[in-house]
């Protein structure tokens, strides 16, 4: 049972296991991965779907001569395993180079070097036909408002869009965009930074089609938001191109925590949204706490996925449960003649304005939210 | 010295003083303020430029009778105090058929009431010649995801904005809309929680280039953000339509404090960024604490605006510094090389993809926030 | 199933049905209560086994002359229904005369008043036999630390819990006292903010063997805390004299949400504790939503015991699970000799302090600690 | 002007220069501070009285056969610089040993190394007469309360705090000990996570006259705290044995930002506070950002002891100003009569509990803290 296959489609960076290795800023690593071709094959036998990463995650700058041997050996380790690439990504972040931001640093020379290192990840993606670039500005913000950039910043990050959207549709590379925010963490605060203002942004976009959002629970929580709420949001813009999978405590540094493991009730709803709107990736982007060594690492990877597939079967039996479907048809009030003047036109906004309503009638009705809020916790807890 | 005219454009909701009375969830009033038509007057003689209203706060419901009336006497005092009515907004949130949502209910006759009372108010707000309608939804959220709207709630509150936009438009009333996010309370949660949220919603509706933001301190900074960002980036989308100015601290109820009373440095950048990109109404939406009595809220008024002039001159100080200036010339660093690589074309991707940077001068180079940031707190304390 | 009994010791106040009647700070009331003796036997047909008030929730000032008669139909109501008053409490928040402060007022008539109110408050409760006194400080805090009182603020709080705990010793009615504390709400700070800080002050009161904690899960999210790490800490220091069950979002206004409806996780482990090292009231300071009518709160308070009894069946089958037993067992690593230099001696600490450790083995050992937190996941969720 | 003198008894920390050097979670170091000897040179150029460590921030493990040598030249060092050793600390979260606690450690080996790793910082320390031994716990926390230990660890804590008390005594030491609380980070919970948490496990300790409290102003914003409040209480308590002055944004990482940077109110109070009731060493428990070369880590230094002496100037002048005074005099209303009642006796309870107060007086006389709110304002931004 909660036994997951490919078709679930769950994917794991590949960062998550190589590089979550316990090093935080007071303290220094604990435990030691094995390399990437051999994080692959343990996915795969786990019952992993996709594999993902940065392009230093695979071709660290250092071993960019055998470039060619390790995109070989690691097609090699996917394709045996029956797994996919299903995204790639650019670290602009870990480089010293980018610490005062890359696509929005004040020296243009940084801009361009950040540019320039995000194309080169695109063409590396498509040694794996990645269909998505997932674009997190780690360091795209300021703890300094007095440097006196917020405006330029927001000029410089869409020119650089505009411009790894060209180089895009120019290569043929077909890449769909998803950006990734986060409100702070590495910077004291990030520019744009919830999914609502990646949304924003979007919009201000020469390619916005292109472009989506890749909203994360942790990073959301982050800034005290209501996942699945903003979820809605990210599905209702149309702009839903891939979502990371974690947990999180608000008012804390990121914990990048197992799915699930802290907030359950926002875990299940998140599930029950993407159940019915959602059919790409389902990533974890989340990796096993510092206390853990390589087996505490698979436990978190398998932990993962059966919790997401104990939520699915808690939010199909919610879905179903009849109490439940009866409270909704009530919750959802259908007025006929109301709903028609609710098409505007010059006529119907004069008899709108002019209508007389119950107005006592339709104070004093219950709603019945505890009610179905109970329902909703019992389900969670596999009570009913 | 620091006194306000009415050049400064300051305003404040005609509710700030008059509902704003000491009721909290754990207490009763602590005071009783005078009718509006005084409130205009003491404005007025204090300095302030502009006032606004919801439709309630100037003609509760048990008044309706007497409207033509209070909109004369008020209309009279607004010219005579040398006024104007900055804008007018409407209350979906006192009343408790609104409790679970105005706009985003899932009763389509609330919904249908919601829009009508909004049509009615954008008319009491055209006798007034009030050019601007600020939305709050405050109601427009939830506490229970399991109620499952989720989605619709977005669809509703779009058709809603979409139907006044056009009423608006029919009539001829020329209303620019400015939308006020917030992350929660009164709601546990609020739809579209954030100012970039709002700019994410925005692009979706049917009459977009009408309706922009109205970001306030208190409410981004209850989602922890940085509102002097969060305001470039409505600024850089050409949304800034209405302003609200005072302060909170993170992590609390809605404070509606003074403004800079809390976080000065957050008031300094703000003062900065409005002063170079708006010209719009400085709206104080705050309110005197529950412990004043009517001394204390005239107190608050002179001092809310008091803090405004002190700050304008401090960032003016702070800009004409010619260390800070000389500071800026350095972190803005410009190469005509690559800044030419900038403008996309495949030739110029092709060569910016070769170029050969000097990564370990920038990895090393001094970026100097420190001291650009410790010069801007001398400012702010008027240390130099 | 998940039926509550008497010998549950369930109890809730007063207020959290008669006067939480969903006015909040931009909303009018949403609901009629019945009066409180209609409400103690409704409770009792639901199971709860004690109720408790403030002394303004029994006899409201404007009863005062009143006051025999409803104590004797209350002592009635509770007596018919097989209840007990559990505890009482004193309302110290209301009045507008406690606006800034009641024992950490800087006017000394307020704290003269506060405590002949407390007093009275206490001769109330002895009508019922009550054994505890509960006492929030609702309003000691403040906005402004300008206000120069900080350190006079805690003199005089302890000046009163000294003088409160000499009436009680006094008067014979061996009151037990629990001080509750809240980090903020409906100041904008309030002194003494966590149960930590409340374990300081009582170290430094005169009969602190009298005093201990009643901490409130919702008011220690407020302050980001752990609830179950405080609520040991309470516990350690021989302090837990009662206990607020509830829920709450961080980040948020005082939500005094339904026990387990937003932090599932945290109810559990809460449970554990409780069940472990508590006997007494188990309370639910926590009222029904806005939207509700009554039915709603009645559905509200069902479901406070059902999630209760829910969680405490999980925290059983976890504590049983022979994979846990294990699991704990090799967490917890016992080594005789090096225990035994535990005992501090001049010639133990010799011999630790040149002891050689296997330092390397210690570094590598898994410590396990996503597994036993995936198994306890996964009772929750009734999966196990 | 605000340049700082040894009377001003100004303390860095050697781990704040030597230490952090830009490493954080997402990215490599960024710059390479000198040796200990040049950096306390440095610092004692720039007029710095205290100089600090832990014990591996001096004599790193790898160093472990040079220690003679580097105490010798560091001694000579500080001696040279006309400087002190304020405190010692001892680190007991770097090493991945300590993973899951020190003191706290569910493994006694563990926690036995941790003894004895802190009874040799403790002997360091006194090769340079430090008189105080700080002790922050980064480790002892959890992020997984399923572990079961939650009441173990505070008697495992209280186990290691008496027996290095003893060790102290025994020793002839004389160290007084201050706990350094944080709530958060590394772990996702700290136990006793705030300075009112200390004070409570202070109280239940064999020595606890030997043991204070060390309050941090960043550590306390992250639980959301306000830190002139806090502070209040530890020197109520008196337990303010040593403090740590920095800055930090709530709802964020650890930042450790320069003191003042980003609340200059709470700066402005703490300092208040400190100059009347306290005389140890101010401490900068903080940092540079992660953009600045070394340049910019002077320039912190520098800028952090400017900030508190321009806050000390401004504090002195609020509390000079006549108006101030004057409103001061206002606000701390005595009434002789009833102050009397306040000192308890069965007569005086009896009298108090009949007293007759005039409330509506009470109610309604305004308290003025938007006034004073509005000076203090005035004097921080000096514009007054």
């Amino acid at each position: 049972m909660y036994e997951p296959t490919r078709d679930d489609k769950f994917s794991f960076g590949l960062w998550t296991i190589t590089k979550k290795v316990g090093l935080d800023p007071f303290g220094k690593p604990t435990r030691e991965p094995p390399p990437p071709v051999e994080v692959v094959r343990k996915l795969g036998d786990l019952g992993v779907w996709g594999i993902n990463f940065h392009d230093d995650d695979l071709v660290p700058a250092e071993k960019a001569s055998e470039k060619e041997r390790i995109v070989r050996e690691f097609r090699q380790a996917v394709n045996d395993s029956g797994m996919v690439v299903s995204m790639v990504s650019c670290d602009l972040f870990s480089d010293p180079l980018f610490r005062d931001g890359a696509f929005t640093s004040a020296d243009s020379r940084v801009r361009a070097r950040a540019i320039q290192k995000a194309m080169r990840a695109m063409d590396l993606g498509k040694e794996f036909d990645a269909p998505l670039f997932v674009m997190w500005g780690g360091r795209e913000g300021t703890e300094v408002n007095a440097s006196g950039k917020l405006l330029d910043a927001h000029a410089w990050w869409r020119e650089a869009l505009d411009y790894l959207c060209a180089y895009s549709e120019e290569q043929g590379y077909g890449y769909r965009f998803a950006l990734e925010p986060k409100p702070n963490e590495p910077r004291g605060d990030t520019f744009m930074p919830t999914a609502g203002a990646m949304l924003g942004f979007i919009a201000t976009l020469e390619h916005s089609d292109l472009v989506g959002v890749n909203p994360e629970i942790a990073h959301e929580i982050m800034a005290g938001l209501n996942f699945p709420q903003v979820l809605a949001q990210v599905i209702d813009a149309g702009k839903l191109f891939h979502v990371d999978l974690n947990d999180q405590r608000f008012g804390r540094f990121d914990q990048d925590r197992r799915f699930a493991s802290e907030n359950p009730s926002t875990a299940l709803y998140t599930v029950a949204l993407l159940e019915e709107h959602y059919d790409g990736p389902l990533q974890f982007d989340s990796h096993a706490l510092r206390t853990e060594d390589m087996d505490g690492v698979w436990d978190f990877v398998r932990g993962s996925m059966r919790s997401y597939l104990i939520l699915r079967e808690r939010a199909a039996a919610f879905a179903d449960d009849p109490e439940v479907k009866q409270w909704r048809e009530a919750y959802y009030v259908r007025d006929g003649e109301l709903e028609g003047l609710l098409a505007f036109s010059r006529d119907n906004s004069k008899r709108l304005k002019e209508y007389e309503f119950d107005l006592d009638m339709l104070r004093e009705r219950g709603i019945g939210l505890e009610r179905i809020d109970q329902i909703a916790f019992e389900h969670l807890a596999g009570a009913r």
